[in-house]
């Protein structure tokens, strides 16, 4: 664990990070010592500080702090999590920032989450969520610190055997899981809705984008409502942990995960887990 | 400084406050060791843990707790601001909570903050913000940490004349202020914005409108447009630590702050300023 580069497991009750969700995160696969599409992390954390005024850290510090952490869990470490929050810091009045705020950068490693062991091959089942994910163009795509409607959306259910909830804008328009992206596989295409109003810009969103477009698989991004996905070939979720994900149930609606090809799947995948 | 109980100025990097904004949080006028209007704030706290599934603070623990650390700022402390965040604590797996939640109580006092000495007679200038606040009825009217909406919007200007930004929700109506709620004062009458939709449902708010009812003065709470409020007498700012401020200018609408009674403005703020 790493506070501004010094071990410490703690951050004051001033920072503005516990006290308005002011600053942004990330969450990223290690595999055998190495951070998974590291540089998208990094990009997306730049885009983010960008878009909050919150002055980028240095990427050479990220690396080396993540480096070191890394090493300290040891070689018997095959995965793990690499979790970094960057807030702006303490100090402003009120909700008024400083004009040059010193950010707190957070670092720390967890233990690699204990995922359905079949749920690659024979996929998972989700539902869809009453919440709706309010629309602002401002804060759409970030990966930023306010995230009480996931909370909110993810207390909806316990069953066990149900992995993760899909989520509306107030219009009705499907826009992501409670921690994933969504994408529809119709016709040997694929479509990823719209985040310009709401949503989280997922790393392993782009990752899919990116290499189902090189490998000459068309993907549309834009608008996909409910009755889109119950009629779709197959839903997949997408996130830096799980990867790419095929869906077997939605509510009542069954698809069958071997609709994508095995070896499509399987590229799209890789490249999420490969540094 | 309190973390729950113990003298402490650090929360764990765990804690869900960070994390997610998980959490909730007061912001109280302390006038000569006592809090003012603590018992609707605590209800307006209790509220929220219902709303979002946190357990409740024991309300004696914490009058206990807010005692101490006023005593401890000793007798030359006239006036100073008591905030109490409340947060889900550590634990859970990803967004979801633990089903018996650990909430994190963090109690502080900070000086009192330096207001403009002729606001209350002379009024304040207010500007309309572009940024809109996203409308969750889930998380409507809750004091909650997920505030990047005020921060953006708090950003957009800094021109030390002006006190406050106005905000609308996506329809264009206004809802409030970044750090305060809106009153409109036509033909002897007060009109406030409904926060069905989006906004915080303010302690100082409710004491305006319970207070303004027991005068007799009609209270009315609905859509108030962008319209409405340039063509109303007189529009009125309130919160805990300002009280409540006539505005003399939003924009290049002029507005005369003596057009409502001083008498009546005195007991409405006097109400805000009392235990």
């Amino acid at each position: 664990m790493r506070v501004n580069g010094a071990p410490s497991s703690q951050v004051s009750i001033l920072d503005r990070g516990l006290h308005y969700g002011d600053g942004l995160f990330e969450t990223i696969a290690v595999f055998d010592g190495h951070p998974c599409l590291w540089e998208p992390h990094c990009w997306r954390l730049l885009r983010g500080c960008e878009r909050l005024g919150i002055p980028a850290p240095d990427l050479h510090l990220l690396r080396a702090e993540a480096r070191e952490i890394i090493q300290e869990a040891g070689p018997g470490t095959p995965r793990a999590v690499l979790k970094i929050l960057l807030t702006r810091g303490i100090g402003g009045r009120g909700y008024r920032p400083l004009v040059q705020p010193q950010p707190t950068r957070v670092l720390y490693l967890s233990p690699w989450p204990d995922h359905p062991q079949d749920a690659e091959s024979e996929g998972v089942r989700v539902r869809l969520c009453n919440l709706r994910l309010a629309g602002n163009p401002w804060l759409a795509g970030i990966k930023h610190l306010n995230r009480l409607e996931q909370v909110l959306a993810r207390m909806e259910w316990d069953d066990p055997g149900i992995f993760e909830g899909l989520l509306c804008d107030p219009q009705g328009h499907l826009v992501e899981g409670t921690s994933s992206n969504l994408f529809l596989w119709q016709g040997g295409a694929l479509r990823t809705p719209d985040l310009g109003g709401c949503g989280v810009g997922g790393v392993a969103r782009e990752a899919v984008i990116a290499t189902a477009q090189a490998l000459g698989v068309p993907v549309s991004i834009g608008r996909v409502s409910v009755a889109d996905a119950l009629g779709a070939d197959l839903l997949l979720l997408s996130n830096s942990l799980i990867g790419l994900w095929p869906v077997r149930q939605l509510e009542e609606r069954r698809y069958d995960p071997t609709s994508i090809p095995a070896d499509l799947l399987a590229a799209l995948r890789g490249r999420i887990f490969s540094p």
